[in-house]
This record gives C-alpha cells, structure tokens and sequence, in this order.
C-alpha cells in the first residue's frame, strides 16, 4: 500500500506571500506550482521549482485561470480550445524551470476553478489532457477521484493520479460536497486522517448520507497554509505510516 | 554567402490584431514569436507556431517585459535575477507550443526594451544568456550584431545570430542611431536593401558620420506589419538573391 | 418621437486599435467608453474622452469584467459585491478623465458577458445600480430593453434607457437570440433599420417565431468596427429622420 | 505647531494580504490608499475607503504603476503623457469610493517608482500636478519635501505637503540616502522619533555628513507593515505628543 500527499506551491506573487513553501516541503511527496496566472510569478516559480528538487518532491505544474485577483477560484468561460492553449502554456512555462534546475516535470494538476469545472465537464477535461500529452505523455495527470478529467487523462492515454481530500466530505455520487454546504469541511484532524487512511486501505469512503462509496486514493491533498498546516502534516503522516502505508509519489505506468 | 530574415510575429493579442503574420511568412526563415508579457496570448501562440512550422519557417522565442499597454517598448528597471526568470518563463511557453505542433524551439530574441536594453548592459546580457543556455543550449540567441548580447551569448557557450536592420541607421560605434534622432530611418526601401546587401556582401555599413565600420550580418530584421512589409520584403528578397545570396535560417555551430 | 444612437468606444489598448472612433462619432449621440478592464487604457479613455466632448456625444462608462484577453465577452463567476466595486472603480476612473475635459459623465453602460449576466441576474442588476446610483445618481444606466438591469435602475432610482439592437433579432420573451443560434443576427442592412424604426414608432419588434412583441426604445446599439459601420450608421440615420423622429442623446427624468 | 502622520493603505490583493491596515488606522492621520495599478483592487479599495471614513482618518490616492509584480517600485520609462493619463485614472477610481461612502477625496500621494523619479523629474511632476489640478484643484499634493513634485504641485495652484521621514536618513542635498547605500535607514526608533520632532520644531535634519539642513515638514510617513509598525506608530505619536506636537491631517490653503 502507498500513497502520494500533494500540496499547492508556489502561490505568491511579487510583494505578496502565501504559504508556508519551505516549511512544507519535507512532508509532502508532490508540488502543485502555480504558473503565473491565479498566482505565483516567474521569480516564485523559480525559487519553488529550486525548493521542490532540493527536498526530493516531484514537481508538478498547476495551472489555472488567467484570473490573479480571484486567485483561479471563480468560473470563467473559457472555450476547450482556450483551456488547451492556457494548459499548454503553463506547462511550458514550469517544464523551463525545471529543466533550468536539472530537473524534469513530473506531473499537471489543475487549479481551483478549471479542476472543479473539469471534473465535471467533458469537453474541458479533454482539452486538458490533450494539452498535457501533446506536451510531453509522460507527465501524469492529476484529478478529482473518479472524475472526467480522470477519464479524459486515461483516454489520452496518460497515468493518471485520483486525488482524495483529506479535510472534505463527499457526496454519494463520490463527487465532493459543495463547500456552499454546511457540512463540507471535516474541521476535526483525527477524523479527516481516519478518513484518508480508510480510503488508501479499503478504498472506501463514507458518504454525507451514511452509505460507504468506493473511491481511489493515489494522492492526498493537503493544505499548505493556514496555523495547522504543518501539524496536519505531520498528524497525516504519522497515522499513515501506522498503517504501514507508504508515502511516496505517483510513478508512471509503465505500459502506457 | 547566406542569410536569414527573421520578423516578429505573434503579436496579436485576443481580440487585437497586429501584424500580417499569414501573408509574411512566406518571405521570412526566421520568426520571432511574442509569448504573451508584451504581446500575444495562448491561442495566439498555439496559431503563430503553427503557421511557422507549416511554412518551414524556425520559430523563435520573443521574450519581453511585462509591459501589455506599451508592448514591451518602455524600458523598466528589472534586476537580472528578475529577466533571468522572465526569459526562462517565456521560453518555456512558446517550447511547449512548440513541442505540442511536433516542431523544435530554434533561436530565442529579446523584444523591444529588453533587447535595447540587453544591447549595452552586460548583467542583463548575462542573465538573458543565461536563460537560454539553462533552457536548452542548442538555441540561437539573436542580438544586435556586435553588443553585448552577443558576447554574453558567445561566453555562455551559444550559437549567437547577428542581427542588422535594413531601415535603421548606424552610428559610428556600430549601435543603432536612436529613433528620437531625425536621420534614424531609411525610408528608400532601395537603400534599404541596398545598405543589408553590402552588409552581407562586404561585412560593412556606412555610418551617418560617413565612415565605414564593420558588421557581421547573420540575420535581418523585416517588418510584418505597416502598409509596405509584403512589398519591402519581397524587394529585399530580389535583391539578396541577385546577388546569390542564399536566403536561410541561422544553423547551430556545431563544434559549439 | 426621439432616439438616442450610442456606440461602444475607446476600446483600443497600447498599441492595438479596435474601432474607427473618430469616423464614427460624427453619426452618434451616447458613446459608451471602456474603462480599462476589458478594452481601453487610460491614454486611450482620455483621448476618447476628448473625441466624444468634441463632437458633442454624451460620455458613458463601458465597465465590463477584468479580462482583457476575452475582450469581456466570457461569463466570470463574480459576485454581486464584486461587481459592485468593479463597477464604481470604473464609472470613478472615467469620471476623472470628463472632469479633466471640462465634461461630465452622463451614462452607464455594462459591457458584453457583464451586461448579458446582467440582463437575466437580479443579484448583478441590482449590485450594477447601486454601484451607479453610490457614485452619481444623476448617471443614466443603459441596458437591455425590460431587462432586470433596467428593473434594477429603476428601483435605485436612476432614470434608465432600453436599448434595443437594429441587427439582432428577438425570442419570444423579449431577450435576444442567443448568437449560438442561426438567426440570430440580421445582416440584410434595410431590414435592420426597418426593425428599429417600428421599435420606435411602434414599440413593436417581430420576434423569431413571427409574434409581435412590445418593446420599449430609448437607445439603439451602434456598431463602431467591421467594414460597414460607417455606411449602417448613414443609413440608419437616414431612415429615422425620414420618418421624423428625432435623434438624440437620452435625457434625465426630472423626477426622478 | 501640527503635524499629519500618514500611511500607505489598501496594498491587498485578492487572496493576498499586506499591511495592518484595521490595526494602523487608528494611530494616523492620512491614507494613502493603493488604486489597483501596483496594489489594491476595488474589493480592498472599498473596504479601505470605509476603514478611513470610520476612523475619520483622510482619504488619499496613492497612483502608481502598473507593475503589480514589482509593487510599483521599478522604474518604468514612461511619457509624462502617459504618467498624467495614468495618474487621472487612478485619482478618480479611489474617488469614486470615496463618493459612494459619503466621503471625499482628500490628497493624493505617488506610489514608489512614481514618487522617486517624480522627487526629482520636473516633467513628470508636471504631469502628475496637471492630473491632480484637472482632476479636482481642492487636492492636495504629499510628495518628498522640497522636491520638483511640491514645485510643480504649487505651480499648478495645488496645496501641497512636504513629507519626510522617520526612519531615513537624508542627504546633504536634502534628497533622501538610497536605499543602496548602508547609512540609508534608521533602525533605533527613538532615534527615528527624535529626527522628526527635530524637523517639525526646528525645520532642521541632520545629514549624513554631520551638516544640519534645513527641511519642511507638513508630513511623516509611517510604515504600515512589518513586526514594529504598531509600536513604532505609538512611540511616535507618544514623542510628538510631548512636545506639544498637534497630530491633525494637512489642510486645504484657502487662499490658493
């Protein structure tokens, strides 16, 4: 049994600072960077990228709306073929740092908005892993568990990483319950640990009406700023490797 | 004897057109292509780089300043670190690009301030070498013929392109007589070809202090836009090759 | 019998041109000028400006959504607070340039996504009149024939003007034909002004399935841009004055 | 003998957060507050507009430039045509707030780069003086005392505000240490403390070469970030206090 933890990086911008970057690193096994369009800019790029191989974490692109003051949280209408330019830009533009550093791109995940509306939209989760294989394959797309873009990933032909939440509840159809809703968040840290240790073992989650749903756990997403982060972190981590969990990050499927 | 002719394209920007990049491609071997901080979007990109590889023409990178509403003309006062980071980001995204139409970045040429800038100071010179060789070594880097630029290029270990213009006069110290000076531009388009054939031919330019001074003449820079770029470009095309001079993209030296 | 002509305007950006501002102002009464979010600059706001007080057009902010690159046309998930202060930002930052101009503003028009999400979305009218009303009260706002935008300036107690569209035609209920739909747009020029001109008269418009339904119209919508805007504008200026009515800027209600 | 004691405000964006705007607001005078250009956005302007109103503190605008990554403190070549378009801009959507809270515009302060080339640049502080004037002439100008921006700002029949600072040292010439240089700040507070009660007193300030110079001091500008803002902004006021020092914001001259 394994498991990846990933966790968004890189989200400052100029003057302005979100996240604890360095603090985190040594918990996690996968960074999400931001790409310079809801955060992060060419120099936090840089630093992050430099951050991420120093601490042995894959590297990940995040890409996500060109939307800075809504920080890639708010919906925009973008077409599949301006989502898959906007995917492959991105890419691009963390694959370079990367590369300066010596090291290689290892996986995409979507930020905020374009994940929410890709987990749920066909025609948008394609246009994202078209962009991704048509930049490099073997980058591993990752996605809401269970979700299109998780289809669209497979389809392309890329490995693909479902992601779990620690800290959200989910709804019987294994999609997340809406934050809009009162019960959305799991505010009790042993109860959302139990959560995700249940869901790499069992591959079972119990939904907001009592029933147990199967789901697929490669990575846990945890949150790296707010007072708890770090004891978070490190509360997961420990009940993980209780149950002899292994935490390390998604590898590409071979016989892709 | 050859020479390359590179022209800026992919300056287009959502709904804003620049630039007849269809019509000029077939007249040029070289394009520099915006990567969205003075000039061109994603979709913008995605199209530039496929009307480049469609016409077999070597696509450039265009890196320039963070300067959408006055296209990247205004000098700004970034630290190296700062235009290191920026290049390598532009670079990445239009790579990617790139890489997404199954063709290969070839050369990379700083926009605007940033190239005037690069042109005489060293420590942006340095930065911006820098960035392309972290990058990817095999690029070309297109500067000035003679500045700066070139040097930094050369000691970092690239394949450097000298650039002249048709248009522009020179001064007696081989740098571009500044465009507030009355007597920057040649406005004969026969002088103009003229003043580019001698360059090729004899490595040599009259200054506007009547002396000549030498130049070494790797690529011309053509306009894509205003009324006369198609007729100026097919003009200097006749003239190159009345002379046999073979009209070509820049190669990577190879024992570089 | 009267009718205000308004055009949007300034929506060019640095070095990007859209529209043929000062050819177009001569045929127009109500300029409806960007404000830096979509479309325009602030060189571009001031010069605009000028244009309009020049001729004698009345001076209208065109606030519309932070994306610059979809020219404001894709729908962004914002909320009423949020558009409540982009709008009073924009309204205040053309304000300024009137007041420098010796001129004052005298009308509020939403732009593309920001007044179709308008038209339909009580929460977003009513944010957009408050916005208006909180800055100046004695601002017009522009919108939609019997839209909410136009229920919404009326309960904050602006006077309103319902524009209607000489080249778009009308569902059933009154909104227009989405322009994903065939028949949508009315590209036969005489048909286009015979349909405002019974507007006028009549207060009637044939919708798309061949009923009459009533509208109301204090403004009509004026294209600035495309090869025929010039010669529509001729055209439809004629055909009004031919049936007497009178073309002019709208007006404030006294009693409002 | 009174003094003003003002802050740079509303430097927030979106999801990121600098300043203890709530915690500083109490112990100033003046808020310069950022217009969306180099900080701020129309969310923080509003909300920082009514933070001001409530605690009766002065409502200024703080222009800058456009370079939200470099928070307005790179210099950018820009015409003074473009710094006075761009200056009118930002005044009037910073009033516009002002406007729908009840309140009104009261000074305008440049941001950074601005204020730095405007201290010693008279045709950009001519620029910046004209917007301010055209804008609304009952403004007042708060630029570095002494510099070519109070001239202009007086040329132009504006009040002004000669501002120093705390915790700077000056030069013989009056102009400020650069920041490059060791001596350029004052860390000891009481130091700091007692350099401004000197200027206010005696109009004098003791330069870096031991020389007493003197300076007028209509302003102190106090930073609004930082672990010791609080406590700095207390000593401060505690010390002016002392001297029998009124802390009140500047005026309006009536005979201007």
């Amino acid at each position: 049994m394994k498991i990846d933890l990933n966790c968004d990086m890189g989200e400052s911008f100029g003057a302005y600072t979100i996240g604890r970057d360095e603090e985190m690193m040594p918990y996690i096994t996968s960074a999400n960077i931001a790409c310079g369009f809801h955060a992060g800019d060419p120099d936090v790029m840089k630093r992050t990228v430099h951050l991420a191989a120093k601490n042995g974490v894959a590297i990940g692109a995040h890409p996500g709306f060109a939307d800075l003051s809504g920080f890639g949280r708010r919906d925009m209408a973008l077409s599949p073929d301006e989502v898959y330019a906007m995917v492959v830009y991105q890419i691009g533009a963390l694959a370079a740092f990367a590369k300066a550093e010596g090291a290689a791109l290892h996986h995409v995940k979507p930020h905020g908005a374009l994940y929410n509306m890709a987990s749920s939209r066909a025609d948008l989760s394609r246009a994202i892993a078209s962009a991704v294989a048509d930049v490099n394959p073997g980058l591993i797309l990752y996605g809401l568990a269970g979700s299109e873009l998780i289809k669209a990933g497979k389809n392309a032909g890329l490995t693909t990483a479902n992601e779990v939440f620690a800290d959200r509840t989910y709804a019987p159809d294994g999609m997340l319950t809406s934050r809009r809703l009162p019960n959305a968040l799991i505010t009790n840290n042993e109860e959302a640990a139990a959560q995700v240790v249940r869901m790499v073992k069992e591959n079972k989650v119990r939904a907001t009406d009592g029933t147990d749903i199967s789901i697929n756990a490669d990575t846990i997403c945890i949150h790296g700023d707010g007072a708890h982060a770090l004891s978070f972190a490190q509360l997961i981590r420990t009940r993980l490797q209780e149950e002899g969990i292994h935490i390390t990050t998604v590898e590409k499927e071979e016989t892709v």
